[in-house]
């Protein structure tokens, strides 16, 4: 999923979200749509679909995890998290049943469930505690979810999260908890926070042999190409990941030849394509050179062209790993790939 | 003519320029080119239109307006302009015949000759010797072009300058000697450089009726919409100017209902298309409240949506004068319009 964070994936136009990268479904974020445009323009607008032009599915996170990495002054209670505004330093309360009617108000198809993501590293102490806690939110998100209508016409599916930090039978005993909620769909949280990427892989793998495999398992916040190819080779079915516009921005290109840092000299007179090893009309287009040109003289249509190269390659990759997933030749094709686009150019 | 200063026009993509936009022709600031990404690059990608991948025209300025604007520690003499580059402060010069070579190297289909643009106000002396020294670097100039081959396999036409700042008859000395050199097309320059709007059009029109009819006329950096239409009823055939990118970046559009500034508080829930009055996807698709949002965001998707919005309008606008000059009804289309445009709502 390209990451939406105030209702626009960052230098990408609508039209080309679904032509050029054709993404199936965005992500938006609770906590900046909340604050602007706030829930009185998007309730106006008939939900952020109306709002943004984009019909397809949207996923909104719970604002929990910006609330902890963005707002200032927070504090956790029982109730929920008081935080103020990164933007006017306004103060204001999350509550899991307050973000539940902010979901439905911003219209998300798929509504994460309010959670706290404990940082790494966390004691165990603090990891089990702060786990209860998500999960006694969760019981609230559900009653809240269950007891009210969507407000546009179309249902609303809430995605509880699986915590416990990196310590493997709090993992395991949250798996159990989400998995008996029985809910659409299941999302594997605070991971991607700073541990390695095998005790990653650790987690995940441990926590999608209890989570049900017919239903999407989704990793929050996940990663890298090689992350992805990774963890789709243990279950997981769905991501997000601000690295492909963010990195993008940055003049970082994902290839199927590997990783290029278009900064690099080395690029100055490369007039082949920025990617030809997949279908993309951008990639296809622009050379390396013209690209490098722009991100050195910080043109707008460099962060224009690389978020769309990268969402474009994100996307065909895991189209590329269904299809092998089908073909039954998922393994080896992952392993050579992962070493591919690990690879830096 | 949408500028795209440092080869690219800002924020929209060369597809948008074709299929959207419409543009026939764009600018190139040879100052900016030639600093960045310097002549050794295009050279090797065959030339700017390689390069940023537009196949219809481009015209290039010769570098003398933005030496005067950005350069630093400018001197200059019979020879040329000696300057520091606003990026790095290293030292060039820019002659007439290394200005067509370099105009050469771009691959421009018309290069504007190299002249002084004198700063408004200027005194009569002032005015008259920096017009004397603009005709005799144009000789040189053509003298140049006309020894030279273009490097690409195309044609390409010198356009010499009108100066002669805001006095009658140095303007029409001026455009007297520059029609006596018999180009291809004739431009107006040194206008639209802080003078009163009723001073250019005096000017335009006093030049014009020297300039021959039969020729594209091009007065340089001009300006609002209300600027366009004004001059195309004193006979100019050819603009360019950054305000409809510019300004796009700032918030501020120009639509067929009149000029709005959609940082304001009464387009917050507005959720019209941002103009709905002539046929352009993007300034449709998008509504004012949603622009709106991502223009008090720094949404870079901002300034891509205002962006393509203008010069969208611009170009309808001269499209429609065009056909109402052909109907034979510009002149009271004209003064309607000029109000429409010039109205703030």
């Amino acid at each position: 999923m390209p990451v939406g964070t105030a209702g626009t994936v960052k230098a990408v136009h609508t039209r080309e979200l679904e032509a050029d990268i054709q993404a199936q479904i965005i992500l938006g974020n609770t906590y900046h749509l909340y604050l602007r445009p706030g829930l009185e323009v998007l309730r106006q607008a008939g939900g952020l679909h109306r709002f943004n032009g984009w019909s397809k599915p949207i996923l909104t996170d719970s604002g929990g995890y910006q609330v902890f990495s963005l707002a200032q002054s927070r504090k956790i209670t029982e109730e929920g998290v008081t935080f103020k505004s990164h933007i006017d330093g306004s103060k204001h309360l999350f509550t899991p049943e307050g973000v539940m009617d902010i979901e439905r108000t911003i219209g998300a198809d798929i509504i994460m469930a309010f959670d706290e993501c404990p940082p790494y590293p966390s004691t165990y102490a603090y990891a089990e505690q702060s786990m209860q806690l998500t999960h006694r939110w969760l019981k609230r998100c559900i009653e809240r979810v269950d007891q009210t209508e969507p407000h546009y016409g179309y249902a609303q599916s809430l995605f509880p999260i699986v915590q416990g930090s990196t310590y493997k039978d709090l993992r395991a005993q949250s798996a159990e908890f989400i998995a008996s909620c029985e809910r659409e769909g299941n999302a594997i949280g605070g991971l991607s926070v700073g541990e390695p990427a095998e005790m990653m892989y650790e987690m995940t793998d441990h926590v999608n042999r209890i989570l049900p495999r017919d239903k999407p398992r989704y990793l929050m916040g996940v990663g890298t190409p090689a992350n992805i190819l990774e963890n789709i080779a243990l279950g997981v079915d769905m991501f997000d990941c601000v690295m492909p516009t963010r990195n993008a921005r940055n003049g970082m290109l994902f290839t199927t030849e590997g990783i290029i840092n278009i900064r690099n000299e080395k690029w100055k007179s490369d007039f082949s394509p920025i990617d030809s090893g997949f279908p993309s009309y951008v990639s296809q287009f622009y050379s390396k050179a013209y690209l490098r040109h722009l991100v050195i003289s910080k043109e707008i249509l460099a962060s224009q062209i690389a978020s769309i190269h990268n969402l474009s390659f994100y996307l065909w990759l895991v189209g590329e790993a269904r299809a092998q997933i089908q073909a039954g030749t998922f393994a080896g094709w992952k392993n050579r790939m992962v070493e591919v686009v690990s690879r830096r150019l």
